[in-house]
């Protein structure tokens, strides 16, 4: 398959559509909205009360990115007043399954990011 | 351990540790700067060469996040010019690997990502 063919991507250069990739997928938010979702559809007003911090704004430009992406899709429901929702593809699920990893090591982590933080600063004095 | 004691972590709010390491951690420079990094100790001059578009700038900075944080050391070098080279330390090697996995799929993905970007274009017009 031709355009599989990605043995000349270089993810170092910003010319590569790689890098590209990797520099949308490098957002704290994109992250949240990521990990809010493996737990299956939600609305946007439940990902924005999930997502503590981001502005509506924020979090309409992050699920636009992922929509656009290939990593979820958008459900409207014609009611009164309209319901939206998202969920992963299952490009977003492997995806999300990456990111997850991150998400644990970072949690299983921080004691030893603190302690390495507070040695810097007090080398720093 | 009572400092391991993560269970109460949630990556979500914006006051928990982890969501602090988490911002730090989802940054364009600093996964390339750990992807340079995988393949052995590199002086800074490498380093910029590697990561097309860095600023010296943005780099220190990115260097300096990252041995604050314990995942790099920085060795100077008592020669004249000062020689400066920086290492993955063993916490950075494990963070690392798992950045490495998400770049890897950000490589293997593109066509995908590129093909999904080009029919969101087209039912926007």
């Amino acid at each position: 398959m031709e355009s599989r063919d990605f043995v000349t991507y270089d993810v170092f250069r910003r010319s590569c559509p790689s890098h590209t990739v990797l520099e949308v997928l490098s957002n704290k938010w994109l992250y949240l909205a990521m990990m809010a979702l493996r737990s299956g559809r939600h609305r946007f007003t439940d990902l924005q009360r999930r997502l503590e911090g981001v502005s509506p704004k924020m979090l309409t430009q992050t699920l636009r990115g992922l929509e656009r992406d290939g990593l979820i899709v958008r459900e409207v429901f014609p009611v009164v007043p309209p319901r939206v929702e998202y969920e992963l593809t299952p490009l977003g699920r492997e995806f999300a399954r990456l990111l997850g990893q991150i998400c644990d090591w970072a949690i299983a982590n921080v004691p030893e990011i603190l302690e390495a933080r507070e040695r810097y600063a007090g080398r720093e004095k």
